[in-house]
């Protein structure tokens, strides 16, 4: 667990930054770099669920229409292939399911059940744009509170410069985003020896401040409350750390897999 | 102190809201709002040292030959109209003094028998930018440690919505800038009821946490380390809170002043 890679040894210390929002990605600040996309509440959350699952692949997508033309695309190629994988639709808009689509954005929809073995065509407004941001990274994975340590452990065996982008809400940071990055930048500080700049630093601390209780900073976080009336379920879901050890992250062809 | 204003009385609670570095700084999250500006280390409590000590008036300039044209104008038209105030130059390029120069970027020059009844175009690099990024807004405070209450006082006295930008440093967040904008969300919290933004609220926890010891999170400050050997009598100077209480604003003629 609390290895120290190689170019460590020899006194050069990685950096660990955290991005606030998905709108201040640059490519500057990521290229080159290792990043973790997080989007607590609810985008990689549901994500980390359906791979937790048992699903094959994520493909996110921008458009309404382009979701539809691409997963006609791949039932045909998989019929061809005799591949009997379910292919999905999941998604929103203004939090709501998409009409036509299988799954909206409640993780707990991803059951075993449902998601073993699919490619899931997605579509959501936020958590899409995160990942869309970050393309000029070296690697992206996916990161929640449900699989935050794993994701780190990963990000830390490599042994490189490390982002982790908080997708925030309408260019805002947001609590739950910044409490997952700063137990992320916690962790590889204390078991990878990495450097934390000031904003991971500052993450961390908040983080280590609250970690017996997040409840007392979600109290203080605008999204929390506009969406806790509604999502009490998936909320309790998505706060829930390390329950697995998936670490999706994009591939070259432009999807999500294990 | 901790009067309310009457906005607040028909429950429409105003907000602070925080951004962590110049770069971020959009029209869209300043435009209409009141702005402090806040660049602990140096520029900003450079010019509230140089207030504080009897300055008329700081022009912020971002060329060093614009600097010297609009010093010459400054003084033919003082000659002209018998002012007597002087007129200094006073800025930085990679913290140095910039030849021709009067005044470097030390807030222990700027001392009462220099700056009385002083005209001071100012041009430094990272100060000057952050005031020029927020143009846009409706009013624009300079604030540092040694003002911060101050200028909370008199932005939560107008109580309409705020925004407390923070320079940075390189386009990243810094530590000694995200304590004086906790510092200031905090009083504006307390003493004028405002709500705080998610980052609002992220900065005042840790300002509570430091409130003590600010040196505490200083030393996880990279900014702090990379200039403590060399200004060490400045940093002393620019961590003390509260000694003054100018609140230096942009007029619209351009400059700045109480």
């Amino acid at each position: 667990m609390c290895q120290i890679n190689e170019r460590f040894r020899i006194g050069e210390f990685m950096e660990v930054d955290i991005i606030g929002t998905a709108g201040e990605v640059t490519d500057e600040r990521v290229a080159g770099k290792n990043v973790a996309v997080i989007d607590v509440f609810r985008a990689t959350s549901v994500m980390v669920t359906a791979f937790a699952n048992g699903a094959r692949e994520i493909i996110p997508v921008t458009g309404i229409e382009e979701s539809f033309r691409l997963r006609d695309e791949i039932v045909a190629r998989h019929r061809q292939s005799g591949d009997n994988g379910p292919v999905l639709l999941g998604g929103e808009r203004k939090t709501v399911i998409i009409e036509g689509f299988d799954l909206d954005n409640s993780p707990l929809r991803y059951s075993p059940d449902i998601v073993r073995d699919a490619t899931i065509v997605m579509s959501t407004t936020n958590g899409t744009r995160a990942v869309n941001c970050a393309r000029g990274a070296a690697e992206i994975y996916v990161a929640a509170l449900l699989n935050a340590d794993a994701v780190a452990r990963r990000l830390g065996e490599r042994g490189e410069d490390i982002v982790l982008v908080c997708s925030g809400r309408h260019d805002r940071f947001t609590i739950e985003d910044a409490l997952c990055a700063g137990m992320m930048a916690r962790y590889l500080g204390r078991h990878y020896g990495y450097k934390l700049t000031d904003i991971a630093w500052w993450c961390a601390d908040v983080y280590r401040r609250y970690e017996d209780d997040l409840q007392q900073a979600l109290d203080h976080c605008e999204h929390y409350h506009n969406i806790k009336g509604r999502w009490a379920e998936d909320i309790a879901w998505c706060l829930r750390r390390n329950v697995t050890d998936v670490a999706p992250h994009i591939v070259k062809e432009g999807g999500i897999r294990l």
